[in-house]
């Protein structure tokens, strides 16, 4: 079976690894010639709503997935008209709006940081009242990595701001204090079934993932474990689906969702049975999942603008390395590793000299 | 860094599902314009010993390997002219060859079963009074298998013997009683560093693998590790060295060694924090040596002639589907399935209900 993959970056590129050994091929749509999962898949070169590039892909397969959440939703529902699409339409649109993922998440009884839609300057001064400062005012769609996203720290900062992020539909989410950041990541099959990976603590650094690591046994994992059931369960979900969250004082407050495989998820490739990128391909393509526990102990570090040494890194005792096949570029995510040892205390040992061969350009 | 191989079954595709994350490419030449690697690296189509092709090969590599030892030394040894070629010809020459494998043996110290070179039919019949019958003749090179031999049960089988295998060199193998057989696996660096996985016991029907299970802690493990490392140190050795051995009496007898990764050996995609076929590639490539420890209970089975049912299998925990996107023939490996558990008795439990699916057609 070929599955089809709107979008041909690292995501792809580590679907279709996970794929190949399950007899399934991917075809890529992505608007670049050189899109790096391009070396383990068929590449079509294209606009994502490039009606005949969509048809050349959909000629090749029988089910389509995407590989990020900018897809115009427009698109997965045209190709849902022909075949199966996971996640569906409905899900990626409420995925990729901030407004609508955090009302779903009130629906739900889901606990979350103050939040208030913004649709004009008026709106926003009102939220301000009631929300407080500091606060960030956000897109509802199309924001990445810090874009799209201005911090709003005094009354000042407040004037003008609906016009200056473009006058488009907005967020404005109150700032809260918080212990750390935490991801949950789960997969959902066409018949309903939910499994998710343990979570994972995350750090950022400028705004960019920097390190996960799963915390097997953690107290809020069955918290975490219901929201992302209550979520996918509400969305017919098929496919991974991630989960942020912050923890504060010993309870999840939820942040976000994306609807794909997730850069908090890549360890699982070396510290679980299946994958995130095995699961979401057994998902799509309708077989069993396979297991998501953790099998030993495990952190992941992105690699950012500059690789370092991969000799060096491999000399460290496992150390395994992820190469996107991406031409370096600060800011840009290259690849990652991935330490694993079978004891906690080695692993400390070996990410912190892992640590100091990192050489991560974030730009800005 | 491009790595050329020569052969592009299904050991090469899994060589490039273990490259591809370390940023290589791999570059296959193989007869076939729908060998299985074709999928995961670029293919070229020609014979071993085209010379054209051989050009185009050199053209888009740095490095060259190869993953089955029916290619012609003569071939390696010209490719080494122009750039690194691992294994060398030399040790490929002395694989490939039963009388110089088993002569290294005896010269190293290794023991091994009762073997004579036979060059004609009087030596055969000089062999026969020394070795005894029940024996097996065999080709020197080329055989694979269970073809390009015969069993001597008695006088009347020895009778024109040489004629019929060919009247080609051959050898003469003793019959010896031996409890199971076992392999080991090994890689050596440039530098001459050598790591070896545990042994390895391997069952066989029809003389062909059908289940592998690593063996770890094994009392024999230093004696097979003492033997690799002194044929891999005599031969020089770049790569991946397959050691068979079959276990008499709590002692090992050299079977063969074959150059290049081994069907015994696809557990470490799973088991090991570097699989063989990582660690291949590393060696080939001058990195550093991965980790060659067994992390966890797990076993392989082959899937020979005709698939299972796919989700069946996926259904069972544990299980991984390694396809080599072949077409069913009697005979013929289409894929192998890797089961891992968290314990042994889970493990064997998994190992079971596999077996009642697995519908292996060996043909003959």
């Amino acid at each position: 079976m070929n599955i089809g993959v709107i979008g041909g970056g690292q995501l792809g590129r580590m679907m279709a690894l996970a794929a190949l050994p399950l007899g399934i091929r991917l075809v890529f749509l992505d608007p670049s010639d050189s899109a790096c999962a391009g070396a383990t898949g068929v590449l079509i070169q294209g606009q994502y709503d490039d009606a005949e590039a969509v048809s050349r892909l959909l000629a090749e397969t029988r089910r389509v997935t995407f590989e990020f959440e900018n897809v115009p939703p427009a698109t997965i529902a045209q190709i849902a008209e022909q075949q199966p699409a996971y996640p569906s339409a409905q899900a990626l649109a409420t995925a990729r709006d901030r407004w609508a993922e955090k009302a779903l998440f009130q629906r739900l009884g889901i606990a979350l940081p103050p939040v208030a839609a913004i649709d004009s300057q008026s709106d926003l001064e009102h939220a301000v009242t009631q929300i407080g400062l500091p606060a960030v005012l956000k897109t509802r769609t199309l924001g990445y990595d810090g874009k799209g996203q201005k911090v709003l720290r005094n009354a000042e900062d407040v004037i003008g701001a609906f016009a200056e992020l473009g006058s488009v539909p907005l967020v404005l989410e109150g700032f809260i204090d918080f212990d750390h950041e935490v991801s949950c990541i789960g997969v959902r099959a066409i018949d309903g079934e939910v499994r998710c990976y343990p979570l994972v603590r995350n750090e950022h650094r400028q705004g960019m993932l920097y390190r996960s690591e799963p915390l097997a046994m953690h107290p809020l994992q069955a918290e975490a474990e219901a929201a992302l059931t209550a979520v996918m369960d509400a969305l017919d979900y098929v496919g991974v689906l991630a989960f942020e969250f912050f923890v504060q004082a010993e309870r999840l407050l939820a942040n976000e969702i994306a609807p794909r495989v997730h850069n908090s998820g890549h360890w699982t490739i070396e510290g679980s049975p299946a994958s995130q990128f095995e699961n979401h391909i057994r998902a799509i393509a309708g077989l069993p999942l396979g297991e998501t526990r953790q099998t030993q102990p495990v952190a992941m570090y992105n690699l950012i603008g500059q690789l370092p040494d991969l000799a060096a890194v491999l000399a460290i005792p496992g150390c395994h390395w992820h190469s996107y096949d991406k031409a370096p570029r600060a800011g840009r995510k290259l690849g990652h590793v991935t330490v694993t040892a079978a004891t906690q205390e080695a692993l400390e040992q070996r990410c912190f000299a892992l640590e100091a061969l990192l050489c991560n350009d974030l730009g800005g």
